[in-house]
């Protein structure tokens, strides 16, 4: 018999149990809507799988994953090829995590995945923003005939939580409507991601923060593994920055997604990815005053 | 304005209009319920591409491509992530392509695809016969949840159909159950496809048959490129003397699924394909008596 | 029967008949004088294929590629290893083109094709200036004892055009005779791209400029897959910006060369240069006055 | 804290607590004595993550992996870059498992771990027989200067256990001194797999066997993910005859070594590992009378 | 300063100066005239690279390659994208290794090299077999326009030397005409190659013959490392067991071409080729009746 | 009979022999700690044979690399699976270059290598600097059980020759342990490369130094093929510039670590490393004053 969730390789030292730790990883391979090329089912397998190569400890934030308690869930297991169902699935994942009191860290799959996840977030954080990094808008009223697709997940989420709880950093593609309907609806700051880190820091001092980042807004040369590149982004090392510049917003989940394995040659992607996923969980995981049992039996 | 089909760099001498031939060939490239590795979206596109590599002519045969007035349709363009919808669509091609008195070939795309193509045909050709060669059975019930998948086309295609109009040979792969409907229900031929064929084609003599070849019923070592691999397949030879023991039936349909290109290293699946699809025409056109214009404007 | 060009998977919105565009895409997949690793010669087709993950629309230059009639002509059909016979059917074609007051842009294949293409243009537009962006000077005057070659290319134009109508921007490898070549008789700017630009837009104003770009100018981070690759080039952004910043200028004909699809893992490249054709149109074609037929019957 | 085992994806249905099993399988991802090219230290993890692509269910033997109670203790956690230490730590761990009366799978890995690993069984059953299906014969006396090395496992345990209890099938590589050595000490039966069965399984009935499957003694066709591929092995379905072919030998452990996943592209060899694997244990394992607790606590 | 020749690594055991050894190994890796896809350059390097993951001695054949002594000149220097030129260098460098009395095993690069190095053979061995094993009959008159052709070289050679003295075995390829010309010129075996190795031996016996030996006769399973793959081929066993039964003929010089080193992933066709080549020294090389100094000082 | 060294392609220019230079290379393919991917052995070869894509001459420098007499030794022929051995034999065949007062250039190998080489120049150098240029502090004191290792090779050689002649540039991963060791004991400039190196300047001017440069320093875009890639590193225009920075340092020794091929999809990182090192030695070597005789005879 198969548990709800898929038994994986963990990631770098994320070795407790769920009722252990305050920050979870879980794996949401959603592949399904994908338009161009597949294959972000494999990114959080693969991510954990070459975490190895680096080391626990970040030299740049002072801070040691091993002096956090963290849980990996393994992946949440899915169905090929249905929409609503999975988005379903997910919710109800998400929204029994943050009823335990969790901090998630979600792994893509694709970028819809946001969608359900951050509607969970948004029951039980009133007033969520959701801030994105990402190459495209995903402002899109449907796609190829579709409402549901990574290409208009945002575009939902305005819908749901309303456009000035969205903030939009780093965007370099999309049609005219999506630029339209981002300058008109949401907070859009496209283009250069450091620019407008102080203002939108201020602006968001206090609130609950879902962090989406979908790994295409980094340039190809530095992630060549995902499914939709986008040439004209920016470096490994600023999208680092732009991480450690949000330190102190009270980010409540945060999700990675579209990095797609098989093209990935020699697995640059996936190893950004995994520092990223290291850093995010030192900047946003609190200084621990004294580690102790946290509830909660998702598993189980 | 997009057409119906999306423009592709043409099969090897397909170079006709729709309404000049009889035979012609279609993209379908569904690429949604896979479970394992995605990727046969690209699958139509890189038959065509390599068939370049070979010659027109059959040694083996004796017959030239160029002699057959061949069109090439493109690829159907399909909805991402949508399984009923473009189920629908591969339908209704199907049926209008079948309408004009045309002979089909059709390229996966997975091989869900056959499910709607086959019922297509069955509209038109009473008694049809389904003759699948493959490694696996896709006799499930469901798969993973899923009634409509790679995994079930053949159990659809039964209830569809009937057992007693499906013939199965060459599966090495499935569950307990699938084998076990396989013995009670169709014609089912595992294991060695040279064996049965002589009395096979005793008993399909005359009557309509759609020709569905799955890439995997051959070895990884000859087809690597295909989304569930499967040691202890038949090598490029047996394929094609397979294909060649089928002359002199009335096959109405062909389709060639699974090809995966993202797997395909050094292009050798998709040659193969290529060059089964040149012997598959070669085989099934009959010979030209007198090559004269055929009705149909499928693309206008 | 092959026509004289070779039907390819059209470019991104390049849909448009030859007599309805201005503008006109010709994939020229010459690859015989390489001296390191060939492969160009599948440049056009990837370019094509993978544009489809980008937008029509550029939101640096608010302009959507849809709003202007672009035909895709496919791959002139050239004879494997030969050079004279290639560079005479290239200029051929080139000058059928520029007579029918075509605005053309040429996919290679290698970059000695910007020999008689340039040529062509040159009889066309009279005191013709070439404004070349590439990691090498291409100014030897032979190349292993061959004096038609991708590393001559640019001293074959001195010779045609006289060394005052060059321009040579981002060259980083070289021989000490083609430095002190270029420093002598070319418009010589080696090195950084972005120092030289308002000097030398200045001096082409309202000259007939025909722009050649090798992707190897950029550096092989981001342009892995290319015959000669240079470490210490340029990043995407700054190619795109040189670009952009070329707009005013009059460019009578654009050709980007060296993509080498074998070595360009993740298609990287290809989604790159897809991505600088899509700017380089939207630069380069004046913004419609009303878009009206324009003559000529190339591929007829 | 790292324990003993590595934490890892684990194989296709092998869901089991070690106490609950009899089966167990376990990686021992030595790679270090390798000549040509490294890699083998991925192989268990290749094998599990793609066991997915295959059913649990086996038709030729009409067993169901899911009968089984089957545990996968992870990989072995060794020390890079020793030979000795590692070889110690790996007799150990054996040694345990086999005190504990359980029938383990061993994933390798390069070859020599096979040499701790048959002296760990050899202890617990005397009489013990190693029976070898290799391309290579192993039976160097030193290898480049070191008597520990994948090329001198079977020399080294034919010192151990005397060569009348070593069997080598399927040997087609090795110097002349090696082929002597072998027609003169050991079981030698090199070239064609199928011949010497029979005679072979006579002399073996009833005797303890330790059964070590590099799979190199595939072709490269077949199995191109190897350290040292050797052209002119045999095919997929030809191991897999061999191992139906050994039914009935009271088999006590077996490995499967020499997978080398950076040279398996498309993971062909990994997919045919994984079923030789499914194979084996369905092969090996004997009818359940009863599935039982199984003492032990390995991991603990 | 360049000498003729470029220094490479050497071929497996190869390490003896010219004027030491009978058999002498050369590099030609023309790469002009690939109508698909380039890189057969590369071809020889990649052989010579490789060799070391084999054992110089050949159990099937009884002998050491050590035993024979065995010099590698390196690779031929030739000219990028020149035809003609390259020709005669290949023809000249072959006279004079011939001139030397000297066996030679050549390397491609292209078929179209066998045209001058069998044309050199042609001139000290009156009466000249020319024995080829190949997928493609080569018999074209011209291609693509080109009389100088990879598929034109069997026709050059039959017009040079007489159809009666051209044997060709295991063609699966070609145009009607090509067919038709062999069966009407040539010694002309299509399709399995093991059935007239008897009767062609027979008619071989005592003449000097030239074996060229196309990988692209073995199936792409086997080799995909070519520029033209064609399904359909031998296996690895059956290419060596053709070898074998060459024994006895008078084989005066050796080719193996058209191993393309891009798209041979996990080097199989390399490792292939690197066997072939080391059992054909074995094959051919007489047995050395006291190895003394030979003559000749081809490289100072 | 093997030589000491192996025979291999030469690396551009490198034509000369030992007694004929004063530079010579070597590479130094020691493979055997590495935790992660391995493969550096194959590091040297790759880097020679990609030289060939470069030109000899540096504009930047204005200087041709065939102006330096320049030998090319090959491979030293290491022991596969043992450290101290080979360290010994490493350490050996350094002093003796060093004795021969020779400017030797290392190819690596695993970074392990920098420990007996620095040890051999030290005794030939009195006070020797060693300057390190790296993602990694590796100062760790022992490394998975193991002291010799790749990640403990700085702390190795602050033991041996104190931490106040070991400087450390680029560092930006590590332990806490290792940043505060190398705080406290050796010249530690972690992050950018750039601004500490005027100072550095200063405190080396005059002594002698040991340059060892990990190719892990640069960013994975830029080198993906390595060991342990590190996200957020330099690109290839600044290691370069940190390089000419060097200039007038009295460097004695240099290496080249880490590169490897297996996961260096189209020779980036190769071409990249064969750039890095012409412009070593060209910025090392000084000005010859009359190129004579070399004394020494290594290899005989």
């Amino acid at each position: 018999m198969r548990s709800r969730f898929l038994r994986t390789t963990p990631f770098l030292a994320a070795f407790r149990a769920y009722h252990e730790a305050r920050s979870v990883l879980v794996g949401v391979p959603l592949d399904v809507t994908t338009s161009f090329r597949p294959g972000t089912r494999w990114g959080p397998r693969a991510i954990r799988e070459v975490s190895e190569v680096l080391e626990e400890y970040s030299p740049r934030l002072g801070r040691d994953l091993r002096e956090i308690p963290l849980a990996d869930l393994g992946d949440l297991d899915l169905v090929p090829g249905r929409v609503e169902k999975n988005l379903q699935l997910i919710q109800e994942m998400a929204e029994e995590i943050f009823s335990h009191g969790k901090l998630p860290f979600f792994l893509g799959g694709e970028h819809l995945i946001t969608y359900p996840l951050a509607k969970a977030a948004a029951r039980f954080y009133p007033g969520l923003v959701v801030l994105q990094l990402d190459a495209h808008a995903d402002l899109r009223e449907d796609y190829l005939g579709q409402r549901l697709s990574h290409a208009t997940v945002m575009r939902l989420l305005t819908t749901e939580l309303g456009g000035k709880n969205i903030y939009q950093l780093g965007v370099r593609s999309g049609t005219r409507e999506e630029f339209e309907y981002g300058y008109n609806h949401t907070h859009f700051y496209p283009g250069d991601l450091a620019a407008p880190l102080e203002e939108l820091k201020l602006s968001l001092v206090g609130r609950p923060v879902y962090l989406t980042l979908d790994i295409d807004v980094v340039d190809p040369a530095f992630a060549p593994g995902t499914g939709t590149p986008e040439p004209g982004g920016c470096t490994s090392q600023e999208i680092l920055e732009t991480l450690y510049a949000l330190r102190g917003l009270n980010i409540v989940a945060f999700d990675l997604v579209e990095v797609c394995p098989p093209y990935d040659h020699g697995n640059v992607t996936a190893v950004l990815a995994a520092k990223i996923l290291r850093e995010a969980v030192l900047v946003i995981e609190p200084p621990a005053a004294g580690q102790t049992e946290h509830g909660g039996s998702l598993t189980r």
